[in-house]
């Protein structure tokens, strides 16, 4: 298993992350957490190591894109000196460009978003042990839908990150694509991008397997 | 234009009509037609055609399938003597099949919904001018999607029904495909199902459109 | 069809416009819009000229005179880039007048309101491709009542202004005259200045008709 | 002054009583008695008429006519075993011709109106000291406006069955018009129906000047 | 009657006046002055004095001593150029002497009740037409209870400065006592403070016979 | 003391019981015994006679009258099998006459009181251990006042009763007598009814010397 | 794996399975099963076993105790036509005894206790694949604590019942022990009964290597 | 009895003391004290004592360690001159070790406690009459228990402070032990350390008997 003694593992990202966690730092009592794949998580590492002691802590913020990331990055992450750092984010750089398409000011580009997550790594790396990047997603089977395409794009992105500074990728979509062998998207999320309790636990598990937490 | 000098036009259906109609009956003072497609309707024909005093009445409730329908027509439909009825019906009974396919009691068939949609026609003719038969629809522009492949069938029972009773039939799925021609179906509803009000306003325009109300 | 592809139209006015719009700025996701005739008109070009990619946007606000618009002109119109501007603005300059005759530092005389109008317009029309002037209007068939005449005053500067600078004029006031030879006044507004539903869709249609969207 | 010692007073009617009047008696502790004019009269008599100990009920229901008055007559008039009944009835019953022209359901033609209401007062009479009957109104200084024009109908209905049977007749509407000398309606009355407080002192000073409370 | 075409009322105290008026100032729309005696008494004079024109403003704020009107008397009465003030204070300057014996610093001694009073009057003196000055009060018929004998001397302190200054001294506590000859003041006030719908009637009717209002 | 192991002690009265107590029963889990002196009692036991395992319920209704305890006395006392009784009734039955004098219906004499209250008795000494009433108080230390002498031959009603009994008597008004020595009524209820936390425990603690609690 | 395809499972209990699951069945859309250990058995069968469409019902109401499971077995388990039931009940048997001792019909004997689940077994076993049971407990490390050894007696009856019948049991005193070599109860639970997330995770996990479902 | 005439006592504490206490200072009227022993001190002080005018205050704060004592003794203390002020703190500063292990830095050592709580005393004692130390507790009869024997350290040295100040101590987990013989601590605090209404009174009963108050 990835994680050590007293390690504390910090979760950023959007809303898929947020669900209604603590404010200002999702870490503690009464369920601080919220009700993301990060207290799935969380409370499995909890019951499953309970002789690590491990730490979670869940800093995600609904709507945020890349750039959000780059504005709160010394407060919400660094000066919380985690131990690793596990990033989910992408899909509202990309959501914007589809569901607001007037907008441009909205929308995040793959350079802008390839430029601002390298530089959140870059300013990571010193700091932790390590870190977790997840894919952006789009519960959408059909890879020639127009968003479900360019999020491929951003997600490659992150893989290409991921490999180039030798992190964990959790490839999220890969893993939607493997349930929907089984299910309508429609059975995780109404929107195609708010899992329901089934979705949150999906991809706390594919987390879990990526660290090698199998216990 | 179809309808004449104080026509009653009735409503019904889902919560696609509904969008916090008034109840019992959605008609009346303080925007008791609710927020759908049902209120651009009625405030076109009574802005448009003034001289008519139309009268519009809104009877959709959430979460209904064709068998709700037929437990509540006689009170919701034939005595309120409407001289016309549109009908919109048939998305929750294809949705559950997919967000709860464990429940099979919650799904309707094809041969339920036929049968089920055609009892309501029956009853209703005798008693009306007329019938609007609106086809269910998803917006989903991928047609080998199984929830769009299976609404397209309850779509073509409905047109089916409207073509061999003489009735007008809104085929809203045709009217998604060609918008989406020119954007993602996010731009429109985030659940591919419930319009904001711009496809509020085209559901209503393509009834109008239908209805020969053109002005 | 006055606008063109990625145009942005911004309206801007009293609580008339309002009704509900997001804050700080009455664009995007989640009907932010409000229910306005601005919902109306966006919803229409939306779903009618799809291919243009429009943007609309609210900038109402509530209880809003002449004096104010002039105060937040900068912040919430030019920085905005808007390519159109539509104002309606008047009615509270005059109202004041008359349901609070013991204030009279709320009242905004005739030549006020026509130097303040005017300098909105200056500030404006270099930065656009045009502005859409809609006259204040009190739903009142009598046009000897004290207030109606007072309005029809204020009306008359603004389709003055509008002629004088070559812009589009909606003459609101003649839409309602016209609708009063079908039914009252309180069919549309109970208090005569906020429209229900049915009136919200006839300012649309005026303007709609002015700008030449007849799709 | 027309009341006497212990003499119990009830006011019934429709909103322009009710303003949230208690249930189902409006009538004792805690402001019971709302804030319309009703409770402008009952304290006006309380505090000028102190050693008469006085008692004041406001039966008023919004949306009112006088069929819903029959309805309710015996359980909320009778059974309360009043000294004297004041009315003020039919607003609603012209109101609604204007502001649901499309409903006739919901409307009251004048002969309705009038053997209603006389039904009333041959229910009533027998049992009590005295009615006082006020005009239906409608702050609308136009006499030529059509709602004005039935609303005064309707007044010389409650006048009439006023003189026939000896009963005290408030005329508000001239109230309304002498007032309107002064001001506009909007002064009053967004609605040009509901009062605000100046309005509703308007009407109790009218009802305690016809009873002779002069104090 | 002592008031003039245009006049400006301001009235100020504490909670007695303030009872949910308006802020930041009780004047206007929506029934802005609350439903205090001024109230009862804006609404009397602009009913029966329509010609008048007269401006009625609430300034009462719950809780307050003469120590806080000192210090809001520039914003709340000064620089809104009153022609008339009307003061109704002393109240918690006693009361919290009874029922906060143990909080010294919550009670205000005559001395400088007096001295604080006497500098609000020569304060507004110089910029008005006139003031009123109403007792303080405590709703207790026994002039040997402590509290009413306190607000006794309280109540003559006012009076001495009203007859220094030749301003109208409205003496409620003497309004209070004659009331008592025919009812209890539990029927007036549970607290023997805060009046209810007839209390508020009655300081009104005070007011306005002191100020000759007997229309 | 009074009270044997296991004992179960109810309590039943107005508000001055109630105080938010929980329904249906007013005991166990989640401070159901409400704020009123029925907790102070129950919680002073629990906590000096912890041996004794003794049971508290509290049956107090708002606004209780004795008629409305003989109407809910078979469900409320009898049929939860309380060992002692403890009742605190009659000023309601004496409010009434003060508050609401227009309105007889509402009071209750002497004789229907005194009636009334010895059947309550009657009925239930057969089935308890014993019964401890409380006499009704107005705290008012002006004995003239005609509500507190009316409330003080309610209450001489009530001990004449106890004594007749053999009851123990627990004489609230000449406790509330005792602290005006020291302090102003207003600094323990501004309604002269409703304890505050000093008053209620002052209460409590006249019980817990009545039945010997001196630990 | 214990389940198969299509299989039907239901939990039913007290708060600790209830957690604010959907009424008047915990199953569907919108997260109906809550937030207990039955949605992270949900959540984790639906993602690990995509492809056999496992059915979980969410039937836990908060307080109960084995005697309201017999009042409900019928519309709330046999009706509903589980293939698999999972009991967690015996908690507030027990918990009742110590925190409301004076109440002693609140708390349920070891007899009754082991008659009454013997009875729903009874009733169950002919209509199911099989039964899982889990014991009850109480997060208390100190086995002399008379709370704990108490629960330690109805979980063996729970264990006892199990074997007899030849059923799954899940230890969770057991699985509470083991955490609690690491870290002491309030980490799971201020009240020691209800669970945090983690605690729910832990259930959950026990639940989940019972069944032999180690995906 | 320690307290003497106008003294004023403060407290001050965590969630124990604080239970819902007015903002900003607790005391005065409307129950300001809030519900927790403080009140059950306040209300049988002043109902026992009145010829005292005994002035209690509440300063307790959720949640507060002794360091947040420390931030606001200036403010909450100092200024407002007591002449008697009771501690009650520790116990956040141990449970936090306990609830949330992973988060060290919410936990305080046993010497930054001491010294923590011994500054408090040095600034307080020259301004003040005297102070009373009260000891954390934790509702856990099992002495070995990690928290119980942790949190009896920190009584341990509240209980030195005081000796080695000449302050009265009151040893209030020696009051729970003394209540557990009759009862389990789950029929006082659900999770050990909020006490309900009996073990607020318990408290209080404690400080009572500390200070000599017997009556």
């Amino acid at each position: 298993m990835l994680f050590e003694k007293n390690d504390k593992i910090l979760f950023i990202g959007d809303s898929i992350s947020d669900y209604d966690r603590a404010r200002p730092v999702g870490e503690g009592l009464f369920n601080a957490w919220g009700t993301s794949y990060v207290s799935c998580v969380g409370a499995t590492l909890c019951s499953a190591y309970p002789e690590l002691n491990l730490r979670v802590v869940n800093m995600g913020i609904g709507g945020n894109q890349v750039r959000d990331l780059q504005k709160r990055w010394r407060t919400d992450v660094i000066d919380l000196h985690p131990d690793w750092v596990s990033v989910l984010i992408g899909i509202n750089d990309v959501w914007r460009q589809f569901d607001s398409p007037q907008m441009p000011e909205t929308h995040v580009s793959p350079e802008a978003f390839e430029e601002g997550y390298a530089q959140l790594i870059d300013q990571t790396l010193p700091a932790v042990k390590g870190m977790i990047l997840m894919s952006p997603y789009f519960m959408e089977p059909n890879r020639q839908d127009p968003m479900r395409a360019r999020m491929d794009e951003y997600g490659a992105i992150v893989r290409r990150l991921a490999e180039k500074n030798g992190l964990l990728f959790v490839d999220l979509q890969a893993a939607w694509d493997e349930l929907f062998r089984y299910m309508h998207p429609c059975n995780i999320a109404w929107d195609r991008i708010h899992p329901n309790q089934i979705g949150c636990m999906h991809i706390a598990r594919q987390f879990l397997k990526a660290v090698g937490a199998d216990r």
